[in-house]
């Protein structure tokens, strides 16, 4: 079976042997289950957490960060710390990746294949949100170097990253999934395969537009029934009840006290941030520059976080752009 | 306890004795069941069936429509036709008006009016869809005039007015909505109380206005999406799994072969019509610009469904802007 | 040639000679050039003002204002102040209405009818701006009462109204536009004719709807070019020079500074409100959806204004969108 | 005076009198008018008659394009063709590029540079459109391998190619630009300084996006006024003479028929292409993105545009955005 998945560049019997190696490798490793060498590059707000639930699961974790603290913080629960990322990566058996950018990814992968990181049986693991270009960009050099990468962006945010009950998206063969699968349930209880390279990224931009397009266009209905008079509990309730129901009205009402554990009823603080949301919005629309696409709500949800951030709510939860649009008192 | 729903500007003794009057008479008449003489105004793609379903319930029919056909259909299944709407609601306990705009309404309830055929025990029942401003105008007339009026429009198109699993959003009193379930009961399967006048109006427009951006979003999203390199299968299940997910995406979604009971495996056909989508988006505008209540994806839903139905596309469901805004073969 | 101009529903040669005396007298009327009797209903910042230019050419005022302090100032100029509206009509020649909305013309049109305000020779002027479809619903009204109306919306705000220096936009016949273009010029420094009854509202709207769009766009660029680096002065003598200039960059420029005499220097005070804009993008919306024009730009431009509504910003110039969208300090 | 702009980081003695010696060059060159050796790459429909008009000037091409019939159609009017740009490069005194996008400038400098193609005395003039901050990312590569590079867009089209009559937007310092003046005087009647290196594109990227506002806001004005009853003409002049003209209002209307001479008139034919102002929209985008600017009316104008694309129109002048949002016939 694993010859299906042989690349057809292949062209010679060396060639071939080796990514037999490869695949054999990940198969085996799919199926054996104890602690392993992780490298984890990225140690703030999701990945700091990440790596404490990897070692609480036995693993034994090689850290790297810019930040001496985050990199001490981690060395205290007993993680190996690291001062060069290619020395982190030949020592591990995954390398995780957990940056906040395009540029930042493509450097690190460079600076780790360059410094001669790169062992044939390490899995390298992005869970960056980037744009599934550069993910792609990255697995081709990376494969080139002899190794295996995937892209495993994640959702669920601070809190699914502490309680490892992330949703990583997967993006690479069904063999690669397989062989990864069982490392990231130590940080998340939802591992969907999204297709090949780069579709974990593009299974994350796509749903995180249509996230911002829904929770904008729910504070302006909520806004609107209100101002037409409706009690907006009871307007949730229709709304949940009908057509107009979303993961935003079910799950995170953009109106306080309506949903007693959202982030509206705690001044919109907590949650998944402007600021994020921006940066995917942002990652949706070059994608769709690239693609030719037209994303005439999505482009516009993108602006009107924008101007939230230059009002500066980076920190607040995304369905702080209710309390933006609606009307002051009296107006 | 009816005491406690006596307007407050009823200054005299007869007034309120009027008044006491009609709440017990709204009273008696939700607990009991049996048949009614029920007015039904507006007999076309929607009014015809549901006036059909009420026969069927038992009901004596009184049916008007501008349309002699129209008339003639329901009178070969039994009802009374009439060429007056002040007649017709004369012999009614129950009037239903199912009409097609603001317009229609206001001088069909001005005709009743006028005509005298408003009788103080009568409970008028619009079912049209239209500003709720408008509706609360009728409401007072017909106060005025000494009888009960109610708001209450419908969700769930053809299929659920030939089938009685509509949904009605009732804008009244406590007791007038308990005085018209059990009859709209006879035409759909869910009948939710709003609140006052005109809020059954309210919650549909405001339901419907985000039933129109989740649409164009998910459209959007799912272009996106393939463009990108996402099988649309795949991506639909990671959709509905995540925080992306929508009715629009669970049960309508509008790519070709993802749900096969979709209008979009059929063409387009059936299901919720671009043209009506457009007109509650109209009034949704319009009670935006009333309130002053900003909606900036409302209003470019908006735009973007009239320029659908610029293009001739008023007949296809709603989900056809997927049609509309998906990149042509190789572009 | 008045002959021409005679409507066609003229059934009888009754009807058709009363038709000829109202044009011949508009034909003398516009030939004669003296002192007339002039109705003056709405003396507010705009209205006031262009009373007393009326006044300062040698006319005889007749006023009403639902404030007694606005009749007084006009009676302290020499004008007589009414109580009531169809008194008021009957003494004058022409009457000119300049009111806040669709429903006060539209009462102040029924209110002078009713009473009986109507004599043929009377040309009533509407300079409010209103939705052309009542404008054309006032005229058939007044046409119906036997006289003369024509709407004349006005642009160049305050300022215009104090030097006379507005402009009028006038729907009518050319003979109807013939007999009002010299009282208009009292007023006055272009008397644009736009076409039949409507039309001039039509214009306004429609130049207004521009206005703003280009007014948010060039906000839009104006930060986006200070953003990249480009020096505001040298920025804005570019677009002035190529295909990116309009009426806002060369006379309003958003950006403090680049036009000394611009409201932007004087913290946005002065020039031509939030709130007017606002209210023309709302009657651009209404008759867009009456027509079924699909308006993108034109829309998002009108909940953008409108947010700036919900934030307060109604009194300052429309050019205040600026502020409204540029980035905070150091964002 | 030279002195004033040596670069801060100047750090020796040597550096300083290399800076020196390029700054003399320059000043040198800008007052000697004689032919030069000039290179060209990219001949396209622009690239093409821009390297003939120098030619005409008295200059000798040196040029290069990946197409071997554009090279071989200025071979027969005089130039050297080359295979290589780092030849071409060591050839030229100045040379010209005149390219796609991004990533193809990008690479034809990595080439020139890592080809040895960089002359200390020889000026690099990019006229393709492209994003300010790759531009300056090119410029400080070309200074750091010794030479002179300014950014230097057009605008003026094909037609403004061929009678040598382009817009120059030109970044660089004051010597530059009077170093480079002359030649593109050869190209163009208007060579404007917009600031630094990169300034020359961020002007026109911010010029273009309110082009794009202006064209697309200008097409809903003009279809509304159009359904409301306006006669076109007239409404066209209402609006020159009135806040809402631009220079699309005057010289490119979208409706056929107001201006003879416009690519309305000849089906859309010539003029300015959909498909450039999406890309220079697109890049708008990209560069707000970057800045975190919001430019609401801008993306949504981008959004617009990529629908037409995504329709087949790319060809055809942005004012078809007029023929794609009117109404059908009847509707």
């Amino acid at each position: 079976m694993a010859f299906r998945v042989l690349s057809r560049g292949a062209s010679s019997v060396h060639q071939q042997q080796q990514q037999l190696k490869v695949l054999t490798d990940l198969l085996i490793r799919s199926f054996s289950s104890g602690p392993k060498n992780v490298g984890f590059i990225g140690l703030g707000n999701m990945g700091g957490p990440m790596a404490s639930n990897l070692m609480a699961k036995g693993h034994k974790l090689h850290v790297f960060d810019i930040s001496a603290e985050a990199k001490s913080a981690l060395k205290a629960k007993g993680a190996t710390p690291y001062d060069n990322v290619a020395d982190l990566a030949k020592a591990s058996d995954f390398v995780v990746t957990m940056l906040p950018n395009n540029d930042i990814v493509a450097n690190t992968y460079d600076t780790i294949i360059g410094g001669g990181g790169v062992r044939s049986n390490t899995i390298f693991i992005d869970s960056s949100t980037i744009d599934p270009n550069v993910a792609k960009a990255v697995q081709k050099k990376v494969k080139e170097a002899g190794a295996t990468f995937v892209d495993a962006p994640v959702s669920g945010g601070v809190p699914g990253a502490q309680n490892a009950t992330l949703t990583f998206m997967v993006g690479g063969s069904v063999e690669e999934y397989g062989a990864v699968k069982e490392l990231l349930e130590g940080m998340g209880k939802k591992i969907t395969h999204c297709g090949g390279y780069g579709m974990g990224q593009a299974a994350k931009v796509c749903n995180n537009m249509m996230l911002g397009i829904s929770m904008c266009g729910l504070a302006e209905c909520m806004n609107l029934a209100i101002r037409l008079g409706l009690d907006p509990k009871v307007f949730a309730d229709i709304i949940n009840a009908s057509t107009g129901r979303s993961w935003a009205s079910e799950v995170n009402n953009p109106v306080p006290g309506i949903i007693p554990t959202a982030p509206a009823g705690k001044e919109y603080a907590g949650g998944f941030a402007t600021g994020l949301i921006t940066k995917d919005l942002g990652i949706a629309s070059a994608v769709a520059t690239t693609t030719n696409s037209p994303i005439p709500l999505g482009a516009l949800t993108h602006q009107i976080y924008r101007t939230l951030m230059a009002k500066g709510l980076a920190n607040k939860d995304f369905s702080v752009v209710y309390d933006f649009l609606k009307n002051s008192e009296g107006k």
